[in-house]
């Protein structure tokens, strides 16, 4: 099917989740003159039928009542792009991939599976990629992280290398300038025996960080022997305080997830992931091992929350321009350093 | 046309320009396994007629003979892909594309105006274009500078912001540590007026810099209201010792070229680029002013010879998969901020 042509230069967009980042995303794209919102959906009793423009609180998007499904939406079909924030796991969302790829709209999701999904879920992968071309929208996946810091950025950067025979990259938050749910979602104030339960239940660790180690793998054309995935607590060396709670010496102060890759028993890959209270300082680290090598930083790291919100909100232009399909299923429409 | 299918997974491709460029692009080549050098083209009287292989100083590149003019090559019309390093300016290398991209073959070239000529020459630009597609081809101009570390790079790393006000490059580099040709290159040993007269007749100075200033311009969705761009010389300000020669206190130790763009009298992007003998360390730094403000460091700076080379190689299977076309009069295929 032929790509459908914008007939203005606004492309409208619909807000799909209203969570944290859907609010962001929303604030952004609601400034931007040249897009218009038509519709906003969220399924959250308190959400749901209220006004977007108060939710966002920014005037222009008022005259926008919240509707609790895709299909009750107002312009459902008639939008260009939806963006998606609801979940962060592939299984969840495909069933609201199907709706909005079906109904002819492009999507700027911020699931983070599916910024890099054919190795965990080839199947759905291979149906939202199919999907979308017979429909003839774009799909893509993106974020902070994985989106940018831990993958296409240390891709990119490859470009100007000859020869790639490592990576590594460090990412470090000092979670207590950041708000109260992130500085909760790293374990700070947990004992440790408490914080590895909820890394076994799954509501503590980073997703995404596997996708974006494949991605990097697979775009580098690496075959790995081997991956290996570790989350440990950071154990608090004093009492901090923050402005929402207190730290004591030996309790939980936040995060280490770290993803190796392997081959020959050598860890090629590195992806080393801190966020914790009382962090020194803030930093993304990378370093190619390769010809010639680089050493990169980004000083006082990207921030998380703005920079989510941010690369989604940017992403709309991609998801009008780009060839039909799931974006990390292609070849990335950049130089990079390849196996060849 | 239709994309012609590369009927095996390795590329053909054609060395076109001999010079230093062409000849460490073509040593990576010849060192890639799956892509196979079928031919290479140089006017140069002491190449012509040469064995590659013997040039590149790499056997699995012997056996082919240097030709003088595309139209001589073997292979000519067969090949996938042109790595053409033949001149700095579209005019020049204009018949050049026109060859190539007839020939139904897509082209990687190192003009560095070819970055980004839609504003210098507009009318070459848009036959190149439509030629390209026509054919059913594509031409990716490329480098470190213009194409990665003043243009791309920056786009690329507004992606994380929802607003971008300001962007500047500073990009050091020590000129004592490279090759003789850019220590002269820089002007290094020349004493003032000499080096202003040599900028004058167009010997000295950095091409491609109101190519990088423009492209970062059009992509962020800015309309500059003036481009000022300024060669001086970096006095030295002691002797140095080179292992080609010695810069006495006073003499030309190197080259400064900014450019800066304006908008309502404030220079809302710079480019500052300083390459010369003695500088203390070489670095790359950008800096982005925004919501988030950004800081980006490269440690010891991208090494222009070898990553130049490396892009230029990483290059050709970005010209075989992007769609047909100039590759940077089209929206760029990964998210950038730009004012909407």
């Amino acid at each position: 099917m032929r790509r459908r042509l914008v007939k203005e230069n606004r492309p409208k967009v619909i807000l799909y989740g209203l969570g944290p980042i859907g609010i962001s995303t929303g604030k952004i794209l609601a400034q931007r003159q040249s897009i218009e919102i038509v519709s906003a959906i969220e399924i959250a009793d308190d959400k749901a039928g209220k006004d977007l423009g108060e939710l966002l609180g920014i005037k222009a998007a008022r005259g926008i009542t919240v509707s609790k499904t895709l299909g009750e939406a107002k312009n459902y079909g008639i939008a260009d792009v939806v963006v998606h924030t609801t979940s962060s796991f592939v299984e969840t969302v495909f069933p609201q991939l199907e709706e909005i790829i079906s109904g002819g709209m492009n999507c700027v999701s911020s699931t983070e599976e599916l910024f890099f999904p054919i190795l965990k879920a080839p199947d759905a992968t291979r149906k939202i990629d199919e999907l979308a071309k017979k429909y003839g929208v774009t799909v893509v996946g993106t974020g902070v992280n994985p989106g940018f810091v831990m993958d296409t950025l240390p891709l990119f950067l490859t470009g100007v290398c000859e020869r790639v025979d490592e990576v590594h990259i460090q990412r470090r938050v000092d979670a207590s300038k950041r708000r109260l749910p992130l500085q909760k979602k790293v374990g700070a104030t947990l004992d440790a025996d408490e914080f590895y339960k909820r890394v076994e239940t799954g509501t503590l660790g980073h997703i995404g960080l596997r996708e974006s180690l494949q991605y990097l793998a697979v775009n580098l054309g690496w075959n790995l022997d081997d991956i290996e995935e570790q989350v440990d607590p950071v154990i608090s060396e004093k009492d901090i305080t923050t402005e929402y709670f207190h730290v004591k010496k030996g309790q939980v102060a936040g995060i280490k997830h770290i993803a190796r890759g392997f081959t020959n028993g050598k860890a090629v890959l590195s992806l080393d992931l801190r966020m914790y209270v009382g962090a020194e300082k803030s930093f993304d680290r990378i370093t190619i091992g390769g010809n010639p090598s680089l050493e990169i930083e980004v000083k006082q790291g990207t921030p998380g929350d703005i920079a989510t919100a941010s690369i989604l909100a940017n992403s709309v232009s991609l998801a009008m321009h780009a060839d039909p399909g799931l974006i990390n299923t292609k070849y990335p429409m950049w130089p990079h350093c390849e196996k060849l």
